[in-house]
């Protein structure tokens, strides 16, 4: 099956949104063992956008379109569609009625400017929308498809994983796709991708390797008649790249090292603090972001000034002696971090980043440490030092360290 | 002068990357004044970007690709436009050279495969790139452009702006275009709508008004014969907005909540100090996004536990009598943060960030506090409950809520 997406609305072609959308049906289409060939973007010009349209649904026998399903005269999307198929938009009573609803259920009074979300046209059938006033519509004629959905992402996801996905699943059978991704440290994207190249043939399942902020990841998509083939190709596959990148992953699919991290102090029952300086707060803000880690994190401490860093329990002659951006610093604050909240682990950053230098450092020098009832470790590394990607950087890497120290215990 | 953008990469397709490219180059064709109708992302394919390129150079007088200038097999760019142009690629001797003199220069021997980043056609120019192997193509044709651009963003958007748009602009003298975006908070999209629609005949300069996770934003377009004509009209318009939505507005074009706040805090000469709970470090974070933050951010409390938040100061009875998601909690916090960190100013957030409620409240609901020398003030509001977007929403109405009180000082 060949499908294309195509994404309306002239803030696109502003470049003041970014079209997030048609990314992720992309990635969707792909579990479907779907092939995407064209993604467009038009803005809201019923000539275009009927250019554009009429081309997709030439050549392709799906497409997906969000945007324009708005209430204003902008929004043409339905027009366009009707002007394609030479079909008339119609008033559907049941969906006017469950606009009336909706609008009076915030208390509000449906302007009539909405009464064109309430339209169809013969070939179409509405998708349900609970979370906004467009519903989408599903058109389906001479065996091809073309399905609209609303353009804010998540009124769109839910129409697609709830309403969409499924039928597509249902008309998509005979053939199944499985993907699995896995991630991993401490390595380049060369020396994984050597690694990993290594360990067997990759044309079915293929490998496609990506340098990311959390690391190298490796997708493999295996294809085959049933979903259970494909399984079992991808686990033999998987099994082959665990092999050959031993100790390397810390994770897959939809994984991050936040969670990968919380995990491990679940399973061993300890409770964590932080105590950061070049960070920020952002490794606090990675941590909480995982659900439920108010169970093992018990707080942490950003302690941007050497007063503040000395007021938390680092000696100032600590400070005075090596700097606050040290590896002797980290390791006090790693420490002081555990002893001032009560937590089994400390985990602290502390780093120049810029854009001036500081203690006669350089801007992207940072100090990352752990500290346990074992013992400190401290890790000195440099980073890119723009401000914002330095600190997400030096955030991850002090989860990988902690994720090292603990399956070390 | 029509331009459109073609996005080349079999990775975009399948939505393993996202497109920033297009949207990046989108916002700054705006400013040369060029209309963008088109954005198309194809695969790796000879045929497909054939197909799109050709429509593309018959429809536009500017097209910018990015993407499939790599040294590979599957980096096919070059070869498509050199077949839409009837003409032969050829080796550049000093673009060869030039190659090999950067493999030198990190101690590699430069691969057969990288040659074909050396070529050039008779009506290419090559653009330089230092940041990477792969040059651009500047080509010029009948009065039409069309340029190459390499896909990494670093690289590509240094060759946009060093190399590119001072060369477009050159070209595009005689229209120019001022922009300007003013950021308000406190008022929905519609009330915003209203209020700046009131103010006056938005035909040129054009209004735009959109969400935004940090409020509403006001986006003016002014398009004359010269930049002092585009500029003074904007500037009338953008008196008459700050008329209309006196006190609403906290910033313009790329200013941040977190980098106004800091404007505030330096003016004053204040320090700050931050105790956070819901929003776990993201606020922190946030105000050390601010290059210099350090000058007037003491540093934070992350407690995310109801025993952190007492040994960092908040009273027991307090939190047994009204709950740690609670107005007093708040106060508490923020004094306790300010008290103990020695700061003019403290900050605070307690919530149920989710999924699950606590305290028998449910998830979204969220206090945030200040308190400073003239005494508390706390926030309650509801959010949506889901984690990311809620630290989000939070962290921001935090920054508000401070901006208010220093303004009111």
């Amino acid at each position: 099956m060949k499908a294309e997406i195509v994404s309306v609305g002239t803030e696109l072609l502003l470049g003041e949104v970014s079209d997030t959308n048609a990314g992720y049906l992309a990635s969707q289409l792909v579990l479907l063992g779907t092939e995407v060939h064209f993604i467009t973007a038009v803005d809201d010009s019923m000539d275009r956008l009927g250019e554009v349209l009429g081309r997709a649904w030439a050549r392709s026998d799906l497409v997906l379109v969000t945007g324009g399903l708005g209430p204003t005269q902008d929004d043409l999307t339905r027009e366009a569609v009707a002007c394609l198929l030479g079909e008339e938009m119609q008033v559907s009573p049941p969906l006017l009625q469950n606009l009336r609803d909706m609008f009076a259920a915030i208390g509000r009074t449906m302007s009539d400017s909405n009464i064109k979300q309430a339209t169809l046209i013969p070939s179409a059938q509405s998708i349900p929308n609970p979370r906004g006033t467009a519903p989408g519509w599903w058109v389906e004629r001479n065996g091809r498809l073309l399905i609209t959905l609303p353009g804010p992402p998540q009124e769109m996801q839910r129409m697609w994983q709830v309403e969409v996905l499924p039928r597509l699943q249902a008309l998509s059978q005979g053939q199944a796709l499985v993907l699995r991704t896995l991630k991993c440290s401490g390595l380049t994207e060369a020396e994984a991708g050597e690694m990993a190249g290594g360990a067997g043939d990759w044309s079915n399942p293929s490998l496609g390797i990506y340098a990311r902020a959390d690391g190298i990841h490796l997708r493999m998509i295996a294809r085959a008649a049933s979903q259970d083939e494909a399984a079992s190709m991808i686990a033999a596959a998987e099994a082959r790249i665990r092999a050959a990148l031993a100790g390397h992953i810390w994770g897959s699919d939809e994984d991050s090292p936040e969670a990968a991290v919380g995990r491990l102090l679940t399973e061993r029952g300890l409770t964590l603090a932080t105590m950061e300086s070049c960070t920020g707060g952002l490794l606090g803000s990675l941590i909480t972001d995982v659900p439920g880690s108010s169970a093992y994190y018990r707080g942490g401490l950003v302690a941007y000034s050497s007063e503040v860093k000395v007021a938390f329990g680092v000696e100032p002659r600590l400070i005075e002696q090596h700097g606050a951006v040290s590896r002797e610093a980290a390791e006090a604050m790693a420490e002081a971090a555990r002893r001032r909240l009560g937590a089994d682990v400390g985990l602290s950053t502390t780093g120049v980043a810029g854009p001036e230098g500081a203690e006669g450092k350089a801007p992207g020098l940072a100090f990352i440490a752990v500290s346990d009832a074992l013992g400190c470790e401290a890790v000195e590394g440099r980073y890119p030092p723009l401000r914002f990607d330095m600190k997400r950087r030096v955030a991850i890497q002090a989860l990988f360290l902690l994720r090292r120290r603990l399956l070390a215990r």
